[in-house]
């Protein structure tokens, strides 16, 4: 059973994968291709057999559009308690939770680009219905949405999908963001990012996209060159304030920044990531949802990992101007 | 002039480099390969003119050992002060900090394991030399050593080298471990990193080497497989605690860790980073000079990016063994 363990310094969690562990001599084998083909793809049609069984599909019945399946090598499992430990100085727990795959499209060479923007709301339909489903799971503290897309930003399979992972404490880096939204919400009395959504729409020099209900920015302190952020313009914190309304104006927008995206600079594998309040305590007032889409273009390396700080070649304001253009 | 920006939630600050601003187009060339030729090689003996104006050589007369010059595209420049100034909710201070470049040997196919330890130590002393110099601007807040060794871990030149950037302000990351330790000596009185080095050097399941002045271990939450850190035995916390003798046991520690780690894990790219106090302020006796050596064997996907959360592999205990029969 997999193991999270706590840096007694930092208080990160670590999810140690006995389950998946290697060996040195794994590391030195040349890294898997992404490209697999659809006779031997688990996530294609008539390979439904190749993945552990089904958690859900859309539409229920009939030929599948949307498929979500347990992670074959999943990081955390749904079994057991949340029983925490000591080790001298140290700390662990169970490795409980879930790890999922959500299978973006039946077509084995179609990207998530290029879906019509109904077939990408479908996908953040099941998004929301998945986390809603294991939020009443109460081991379960927070689910991570997030896609890889391509081999430099973490797919191993090119066939189209999203993942979730479900875990028994709230990741590091999301504390980080609610106690600085918090600070923020008792200094101002306002939501941060309400405030970033006027400023955006106001000024319009990081703008990148709009519709009814959606922005699309580049952060004012973008990490990484293409960072774009998408927020709701109203108020919401988490899966449930996101109507339908709001999936069809999302899905928009989604597909609008990716295709964007994909003309600027030419396809680059990219990562996104939905952040959405935690599921259990308060965060509704403070917190916002929003999606996090960066293009992997630059390498991570000594200097951030050590310092937390990032150094990024591009101005968000040319990003924005290259993106809006594009 | 080079501008960092705040992340207004996270309070994290980015390095926008403007003089190095790319383009889109930039990015979809393909990758600079990272073996250069003797004759062009900026680092190599007969090529100094290449490099901007030296810093500082050893020895200070005659052929050099090791030769620190400024980084010919650096990412924060020492003109300017730190006046700091607000764009909305937003905050932004000038580029103000040092970006140096550390020459290892002059040997251009060496590489920092293959140097014998009193080479290594002299490194080891020109960055102790470089941050106490670097120290005296009030300016500075903060000079992260760091190295990147192969082209997946940063490098981009071949010619063994080392970095230092100096910042004015203190890098997140710090100082998330420096109240995190600084919380830890509150309730408890003692070094967190000291606790460590007496749990670990007690239990020995995930040491790796050690001397008579330095331990070395896997971490108990490691992010990445075989990550290793080096500490000192006995406590403290900047530079200005580094003895000469020291300077000879981390010497000898470092080439033990990064040949075992060759050995190990066939040559692999590599980061390793010098975690010391702030040179302003406290930290004396809860934080703990360390090197964190990290080989670069996995990507980083956007659950980590996303969460802060890492899944590792390797539990740290294997991860330990395998360097000690190594």
């Amino acid at each position: 059973m997999p193991q999270l363990r706590k840096d007694p310094v930092l208080g990160r969690w670590v999810i140690i994968s006995t389950e998946r562990a290697k060996r040195p001599s794994d590391f030195s084998a040349p890294e898997q291709g992404q490209r697999s083909e659809p006779d031997r793809c688990p996530f294609c049609p008539g390979n439904e057999k190749m993945t552990p069984p089904e958690v859900t599909r859309r539409p229920l019945d009939g030929d599948w559009r949307v498929r979500v399946v347990p992670n074959k090598f999943p990081a955390l499992t749904v079994e057991g308690g949340t029983e925490r430990a000591g080790a001298g100085i140290y700390d662990r727990m169970n490795g409980v939770g879930a790890h999922e795959v959500i299978i973006e499209t039946p077509e084995h060479d179609r990207m998530l680009a290029d879906l019509a923007p109904p077939a990408i709301a479908e996908v953040l339909e099941v998004f929301r219905a998945r986390a809603l489903d294991l939020a009443r799971d109460e081991r379960i503290r927070y689910v991570l949405v997030f896609k890889n897309h391509g081999l430099s930003a973490g797919a191993s399979l090119s066939h189209s999908h999203s993942q979730l992972i479900a875990t028994p404490v709230v990741p590091v880096r999301v504390k980080a963001e609610l106690e600085g939204a918090a600070k923020y919400f008792d200094f101002r009395g306002r939501c941060i990012f309400c405030d970033m959504v006027k400023q955006e729409t106001e000024e319009r020099v990081r703008l990148v996209y709009e519709n009814e209900r959606f922005v699309c920015f580049e952060p004012f302190a973008p990490r990484f060159p293409f960072e774009t952020w998408l927020l709701p313009r109203a108020h919401f914190s988490g899966y449930d304030g996101l109507s339908d309304g709001h999936l069809a104006d999302l899905a928009e927008a989604l597909h609008e920044c990716l295709v964007r995206m994909n003309r600027a600079l030419s396809c680059p594998d990219y990562n996104f990531l939905v952040h959405v309040a935690p599921l259990v305590g308060d965060g509704n007032e403070h917190y916002h949802f929003h999606i996090e889409l960066m293009p992997k273009l630059t390498r991570i390396a000594g200097f951030e990992v050590g310092s937390g700080f990032y150094i990024n070649p591009v101005p968000p304001e040319e990003a924005a101007r290259f993106l809006r253009e594009a």
